[in-house]
């Protein structure tokens, strides 16, 4: 066997379709970022999109943390009420993101601030207070400054609102808390249109990763807009879908916030066909989001506090997608593989004992990834599937274990270590068992991680 | 309110029965601790202890990493093979630990050694080899020196065991890879006795907590002997019941090693009543292994690596102790939380986060802790349920969040932090939903944890 033609020492095909980063705002859309003072260092705060043409079907992905914010449980309740029959995805006017206060574990009078931005919202776009959906992120425990809020609603929205792809950007800079970057992401795909010809469709994400914001959640929040035609239903799966196999297997300290969420808006613009009747839009509409949610994890890892190296985990050869997907979690979840990585130690033998460590949770991510419910209720608390006398892995494109041998195998300690001194390692495993895939975000942990986390009192 | 009657404020009661922290040996023991050389260092790593009246009833608990070493493959085919049924308990004569190789990713000849070992003591003891345990710690995916311990077995069957408390103390030396302190503990209960006359029944641990082994894991072993009598079933029950509410709640980092073992055996020579038919004595035993158990967990939590404070949650008020179990676990695992703790920084928000994450896994530990083997697998990956307009939090005996207050509630954060200032931290919730209760064991994040485990390349 050629090294060079060991599968297992490249990474997996996954990064089609092709992502730009850059905030192409797609048709149907108009956004702002700015400062309402929210923060006292004055920097961008508050962030606002709407769709131009009235509401437009929207999908959400929320924290599953039992403290969810205020903003969660609004944007829930209202794409409840948009939507009919207790799903979570209905229709929506605007997205409002404020930063700086997370309205996270405020009481009654958090419920309150929220809907009265809301309300003010609302209003001032002529809508129905639950076409509004909110965003929020930064301090837990303090109350929303409401009035600064609102009197930026009615500045941004008489003439801040701009269908350009820098009024997107500057919405993205303004979800930031103490990200060193903004993260955008767009893809664009050919679709068919209603007469047949290819139609581009084009689908952009901003997000925020984890921010240094005090007292600091491993917040994450994004946004996802496209000017596909789709229904809610239809925008509620492939969202889910995406998340499953992106976001939800992006981990910088393993604590899930109080705030997370993701939403996905289509405005229909383009003019392609219907992804809820056209299976062949829903499918090139689905690979667009996924590849624009990977990007987006990719940078939020990245950027993970006091990361300097971002850690993929690929798997090949599970038994099925959800093992490799738990697999790749539990390697790149592990602080001493992440300290590992952070040394530069082809540590294989911290690899491997957190693959054997992975659980298949949760049930509605298994779910979301293709198994059925009630296979997907039974096997959540069930080990991943792995065969420590199949296993082989890789760091950095160097085999460092093979189970398939007798005893332990030689390593070139240096090359390996040589080859994990840069912005991105990548562990390979391959599993011997099957034909499942799946792969993980993560960053190093490192002495600035705790330093950041430690140092401060609020 | 009187602030002092605040039970939020005090840690619950579960301190009895009384542990000394002291190698007591029970009767029916021999041990010896000494240096076979494995280590380079020559600091002792060899422990062996024999059941000086032939083959008693003994039982186990083993890591549920998939890598499980080839010690722990030994160890459980042998209790199956004595135990029949296929059950995890049944008869052993000795039990030896090596320390220095892990003998973990060893692949046969990893095998083949640990059996050599086994056999060579059988044939010293005139026992058979299913009759061995065996435990063994340090560097993974590297060879056991087979030839300096089946010489070291010679020597010590020879005339080196003792049934001394130095000799038990030795062995738990032994244990140790870089532990920085040698880990036992002893509680004596007063049992029935055939005649009615109460008996002292002895139950004595030692263990071996996280190390700096190169590469490291979060390896824990442990013996834990009694003169108590018992049938092997009784004793798996008591010793799985007692570690799903110690050992199973406590984490230093998250990794579940390769070599995670605990071994209980009972010699009977107390001349208490048999615990597996006399129900008193089987409470008093269970309570007394739990009490060691626990004392033993707090010890390796406080030994952590890089570990400068104890952290020890107690949930009060949970829907049942399984809830409350998974709640504490899911506090003293947040990166955020511990790195908090190391900062002085009475950080409720994280708390209050990590307890909104928890969920219930896993079903065999559910079962031990007191489920039905039905409710443990329906329960396995549910969120334990948490309100938080209910919760109240309280650090190092100040109330940081009160749920019932309409918003958030003015925190001391001075006398907080300086409160925490303390080699342990006592974090306690109360949930406010109903009578169930339980806690976990876990260490500060620090600089030095990050350096240890990066530091240096294998």
């Amino acid at each position: 066997m050629s090294v060079a033609a060991d599968p297992l020492l490249t990474p997996l095909p996954l990064d089609r379709p092709v992502v730009e980063r850059a905030a192409r705002i797609p048709a149907g859309f108009v956004a702002a970022g700015t400062s309402a003072r929210i923060k006292v260092s004055g920097r961008p705060d508050f962030a606002l999109i709407v769709a131009d043409g009235g509401p437009v079907p929207a999908a959400a992905v929320f924290t599953p943390n039992r403290f969810a914010a205020a903003p969660v449980r609004l944007s829930r309740a209202n794409l409840q009420a948009t939507g009919g029959n207790g799903v979570t995805a209905g229709l929506a006017r605007a997205v409002i993101c404020t930063s700086g206060s997370a309205n996270a574990a405020t009481g009654p009078v958090g419920d309150a601030d929220q809907a009265a931005i809301g309300d003010a919202l609302a209003a001032a776009l002529g809508t129905s207070p639950t076409e509004i959906l909110h965003l929020s992120t930064g301090i837990i425990g303090i109350r929303l400054p409401v009035d600064r809020v609102v009197d930026m609603i009615d500045r941004v929205t008489a003439d801040g609102l701009a269908g350009t792809d820098e009024a997107l950007f500057a919405a993205a800079t303004a979800l930031r808390t103490t990200d060193s970057t903004t993260k955008v992401a767009s893809a664009t795909v050919m679709a068919p249109g209603p007469d047949g010809a290819a139609i581009p469709v084009t689908v952009t994400g901003i997000a925020k990763g984890v921010g240094m914001i005090h007292p600091r959640m491993a917040t994450m929040l994004s946004v996802v807009l496209t000017d596909a035609a789709a229904d809610p239903a239809t925008l509620r799966s492939l969202l889910r879908v995406a998340a499953a196999r992106t976001w939800n297997q992006l981990s910088v300290d393993g604590d899930t916030s109080t705030n997370d969420t993701v939403f996905l808006l289509a405005s229909g613009r383009a003019g392609a066909s219907d992804a809820a009747t056209d299976e062949r839009t829903r499918v090139l509409l689905g690979a667009a989001i996924e590849a624009v949610a990977r990007d987006l994890a990719r940078q939020q890892a990245a950027d993970g506090e006091g990361a300097s190296t971002l850690i993929t985990c690929q798997v090949s050869g599970a038994a099925d997608d959800a093992s490799a997907r738990a697999i790749t979690r539990a390697v790149i979840s592990s602080s001493l593989v992440k300290a590992a990585v952070h040394g530069r130690d082809p540590n294989w033998g911290r690899i491997a004992g957190a693959a054997g460590n992975a659980v298949l949770a949760e049930a509605a991510v298994l779910e979301a990834g293709g198994l059925s419910t009630e296979d997907a209720a039974a096997r959540a608390a069930t080990p991943a599937a792995v065969d420590p006398a199949l296993l082989r892995i890789a760091i950095a494109g160097h085999l460092v274990y093979d189970g398939r041998a007798r005893g332990p195998v030689a390593v070139d300690k240096v090359a390996a270590s040589d080859a994990m001194n840069n912005e991105e390692v990548l562990i390979r495993l391959d599993l011997g068992l099957g034909d499942g895939a799946g792969e993980a975000f993560g960053c190093d942990l490192t002495e600035e991680y705790v330093r950041e986390n430690s140092e401060y009192t609020t």
